[in-house]
Formats: C-alpha cells, structure tokens, sequence
C-alpha cells in the first residue's frame, strides 16, 4: 500500500478534479503491475495497473488490487472501475480508505464483495485522506480544502507599509509555495493584491503540465484587462455588484465573472466556497493580502493555513491578518499545529483551524 | 564524554557562575568514577568524580578522565583541579572543549601534558559549548548570554490592547519556560511589565534550590516597594535617574540600585549587559513587554529569542517587539533558526541574531 500511496502521489498536479490514486496488483508476493489515476477523461489508477500487468504478460486472474481508494461504482467520466476489476477476475482488493463520493460511499466494495472478490480497507488510511483532502472536503462537505499561504517574519510581518514584500523568505520557501500551488485545483487572490503586486498566479519553480484554475475576489470588477493574473484566460472574477460592459470585456478575453453579492454589497465568501464546490475545485490555495485574508478566516472559509516564517524581525509593518481586536483571549481563532519543518533557511508550519472555525 | 555531558546537566540549575562540567573516570573500559560541578565554591566535576572513585574503591592513578570543559587551572573559590589530576596521576585527561577563560584558556592542558599526562580535545565541542554557552559570553564577549523570552499567537500577538496576556501559550510551553528561567542567572523585566502583570519572575514549576537573580530596568526608579519583585530581597533595579529616599528604601528592603544612564536619560543597555557581565551573569533570561524587548533588540543586546507560537489567531493587538518601521525588507534584523520543537500545543522555536546584531 506504501508503494500504491506512491505511485497515487505521482498524480498529484495532474488527477484534478479526481482525486489522486495508486494501484498495486500482487500475486504470491511479487508486484505484477502498477498504476496511477491519469487526468480527468482518461484511466484510473485500477486500469492502469491491470493495462500494465497485461502488458508484462501477467495474468491478473486471482491477485490482489492494492489500492489507496475505494474503486469507483458510477459512470463518471470513465466506466467504473468496480466492474473491471470483477471481470478481469481479481481474487482480492484492499483499499486504504473508503470512497467519500456519495456514488461509491462503499458500493464499490460491495460489488467486488458481491462477485466474490474478498474485500478490504483501512490500511494506511490517514495518508490516503491526506493525499486527497481536498477531493474528500468536496464530496463530505461540498466545499474545497482552503489552504490559505502566508510568509511572514518571525515578528508576524508580511510587508513594509510601502507594500515591499519581496522577498520575506528565501528561494526555497518560494519554490515550495509554488509546488503547493500546482497541486491546487484553484489559485485564489484578491483585488486589492492584483493591483499591488500585479501577480502571474501561476506554477513557474516546478514542472506541471497543467496550471491551476485563477480565481480574483473583486467585489466592484476593478481589475485592469492588462492584469498578469488575466494572461491566456480562463480566469474566473468573482465579484459583488454587475458590470456589463466590463463582465463583456472579460467574456471576450475568455474569463468568466461569478456574482456572489452579500447583503453587505461584498462577495459572499462561505457561498463562493460552495460554488467552488459544485465547479469541481478540490483544494483551493489563497494567496491574498491581510485584507481578503481576515475576511476569510473571519468568515470560516479557511481550513488550513501554510505559513513561512522567516528568521527575521521587520518592526512596525502589515500582519498577515486584518481581524478586528478582540475583547478577550478566549475569542482568539483557534488552530491545531499539522506539521513543521524548516525549508531552507525559513520555516513552514501548516496549522489546521479546529472546527468550530469550519 | 556523552555520559560526562549527561552528568554535567545535572549541574544546569546549581553551578552559576561557574560552568556546568561533568567528569568520568574511566579504566579499561570501566567507569570507576564520575561527578559534576557543585554550587560555586564546592568541588568541580573532576574532584567529585576521584572522590567518587576513592569511595568505590578504585585508583585512579593511570586511568582516563573525560571532562566536558578543560580542568581550571587558576585559583579561584577552589584551588586549581589540573593539581589535583597530575596529584592523583590519571594518565590521560580527555576535554569537550577548551576553557574559554583567560585565567585558563589551554593552560589547563599545558600543565596536564608538562606533567607527562597524554591530554586532547574535542570530542562533542558543540554541545559542550552550548551546554555553557552563558559562560563562554562571558569569558569571550565580557558579557551575558542573552535570551529573551517570548509567547505570540501565530499572527505574532502578544498581548490584547487591554493588557490581557495570560494565557496565549498552554501549560506546558509555560512550565517550559520556567526551566529556562531555572538555567538563567538572571532574570530581567521592565517597569512596564512589573507594573501591568506584577511578575514574581521566579522560578516555580520546576524544582530547583536557586532562584536566580531579578532584575528590572526602571529608568525612573518608579517601582512599588510592593513589588512582587521585590518579594525577599536581592533584585536589582537599574536606573537612569537617583533617588536618594527611594534608593535608600530599596536597599533598607535588600535591593540594590544601579545607575547607568545614557545621553537620552534612559538605561544604557548596552552598558548595562557588560556590568552583568562583571557581576558574573553567565545567561541572562528576558522577559519583558515590547517596548522593552523593542529596545534591547535594536540595540543589539538580545543573543536568542526562545519564542512560544500558539496555534491561535489574535487579530489587532499588541505585537512582541516595539521596533520602528524600516524603509526597506534589506533592513530587516536577520535571525537564523536553532532549533524548533513542538511544546504541548504550541511550538518553540530557538533563533539566533546573526553576528552583525551583536
């Protein structure tokens, strides 16, 4: 299953709106063959590894299908696996986790079981939901994995008054920003960003064959036609109140404009988190100012933040964080350290937000 | 020498000002004795550790002595211990490390090898210095390790506007911290925190039979002689201004004042660090509010922060360092990280400012 997990994570930057899966055909100890979910369209992790076995001359009759989640049961995009597997005769399938989809939701299992493959999961299952997060957040809760990124000093400073920001850590927190960025579905900014740092918003330090989905928080359709995040198309601006010369403008250029007013005349956040939700988008990555940036926690859209602390004291600047004052340290925001390690000279620590955020 | 470096800890709370030293005898691969350094003006480490031999019954005549810091060889509270080893004719003596003393700084050795004792060096340098990283400030730089304690939310907070501090951090990273207080020589606040928390700033969640030091910066003599502070007597109250009643209320209750002002009438910090140095203050332990923090860190007085990251959001408050904007991220104060670990809940992190801070 360790050797499935991967394989599933060689699709990391590619499987989306899928989610990321390994399959490991054994018999009598040896590996007969191996595979990984290909984009949306294409094979499953399952096909691939019996399309190899073949391949390799192996007969897949009686073996055992490792996979790190359950094979699916409905005609998606591909026709489902389950039915493969039992026609192709496999004596035995393990899953690591359950498949959270409602479609499958153990149906997958169940059909094997029914054929008379015995069935399995549960095996390193932790991994497996980590790997896929953002698609388990999708199918459980409607909404996409929010990994909000944020680089800041140690003394909590994410740029100068004047805006410089570039650059607070070092080259290879910066990369590592960008690999966390190519496994999102979506890269979310706002406005206020586009405007002050101009940014591409795409994957540039590490090699993907496909660019995450741009998506700009701009409640009064300010953005430029000239704005970087714009180039080639396909973003989405999501914004507050109607435009039509402007929402024509960005048509024809290949962008979509989503409405999503609040009855503050803002972009309703937790409603764009759903909207997400029904376009496919699995994991979300923000990288916003302090602003958008309070909003969201505020409105507890955030589910994780990944931060980059660097080893330096920048005085009286701008936080990471634009969130009113509290009148006591029990109404502090709650979070839950994930994971920390130093990337080059900085720090990355990923801190989940406890639930009662969500 | 690990097992000589474990006996040495032993030493971390008791020794100051002396170093922290452990001693192993060995023969044939046997320890036949081992001790560490006693409160100041008791034996050092390699005196225990004969006495101990000569109670088990062992000679230590020809055998090898592991130490973790080079044998004094000065007359000091105690007579020097490189005597008593070429007295009691160990063969071989085994340093961590030179003594950063002047009054010993390799002469140790010298005396050892001029009375036919095969003598090196060397061995766990690193963690020998760190163990006494206080010490060797002092010897090298006439001045005291300085550490300055601080707990934040992960947006770099503090405190609420209100004053509200306690607590951010979790029990743990507290109890944590009061083994830190425990190692220090001293321990130093501001009027301001002394005013707005009333600290006892001694040592209470870990045993030890030393309290160390209290000192509190307090540029116009403005402390209460109700003070928890002042609780007992012994704390240091540096000044920028005299006050002949106060001062002599203060030392009628046991305190001492000490006047260091600068051109700005404020305390010359910098000053203040090289009098610690001479009162033999090996590591100094800060903890104090952000203006104080502010000003020791921009002038350059501040070695490590020992800093407690909450996994909590504060939003507006009041951040740890009172540092003045700076134009550009190129002057920013460089740290680099030591070491991070999580502590219960929260993380600490140990950072150094780079040399050109000092």
């Amino acid at each position: 299953m360790a050797l499935a997990l991967e394989l599933a994570a060689k699709g990391m930057y590619t499987t989306t709106p899928n989610p990321r899966v390994g399959c490991v055909i054994v018999r009598d100890g040896e590996v007969i063959g191996s595979g990984y979910t290909q984009p949306a369209g294409q094979a499953h992790a399952e096909i691939m590894a019996m399309r190899d076995a073949q391949e390799r001359g192996h007969d897949v009759r009686g073996a055992t299908a490792f996979v790190t989640l359950e094979p699916c049961n409905h005609h998606g995009r591909t026709p489902p696996c389950s039915d493969a597997l039992v026609r192709a005769g496999l004596g035995r399938v393990v899953a690591a986790i359950t498949d959270p989809n409602p479609l499958v939701a153990g149906e997958g299992m169940a059909k094997l079981a029914a054929a008379g493959i015995a069935v399995s999961s549960g095996v390193l299952a932790e991994q497996a939901y980590e790997m896929n997060i953002g698609f388990f957040s999708r199918m459980q809760r409607k909404r996409p994995w929010v990994r909000m990124k944020a680089a800041a000093s140690l003394d909590g400073m994410t740029a100068l008054h004047s805006g410089e920001s570039q650059w607070i850590t070092g080259p290879a927190a910066r990369d590592d920003g960008h690999a966390w960025r190519a496994r999102a579905c979506a890269i979310l900014t706002g406005i206020g960003t586009v405007k002050a740092d101009d940014p591409q918003l795409n994957v540039r330090s590490v090699d993907t064959p496909r660019q995450p989905r741009r998506i700009v928080i701009d409640s009064k359709l300010e953005i430029s036609l000239d704005a970087r995040v714009l180039a080639g198309g396909g973003t989405w601006i999501v914004a507050a109140v109607s435009n039509p010369g402007k929402e024509a403008a960005l048509a024809a250029a290949g962008h979509e404009v989503i409405l999503l007013p609040n009855a503050a005349g803002k972009v309703d956040l937790p409603a764009l988190m759903l909207e997400l939700g029904r376009r496919e988008i699995n994991e979300l990555h923000v990288e916003a100012g302090s602003k958008l940036n309070g909003s969201l926690v505020r409105e507890g859209c955030v589910d994780e933040l990944l931060l980059y602390l660097a080893p330096c004291l920048i005085g009286d600047a701008q936080g990471m964080f634009a969130l009113a004052p509290i009148d006591r340290l029990d109404a502090k925001i709650a979070l839950k350290f994930h994971e920390v390690r130093q990337v080059g000279e900085d720090l990355r620590i990923l801190a989940r937000f406890t639930p009662q955020q969500e």
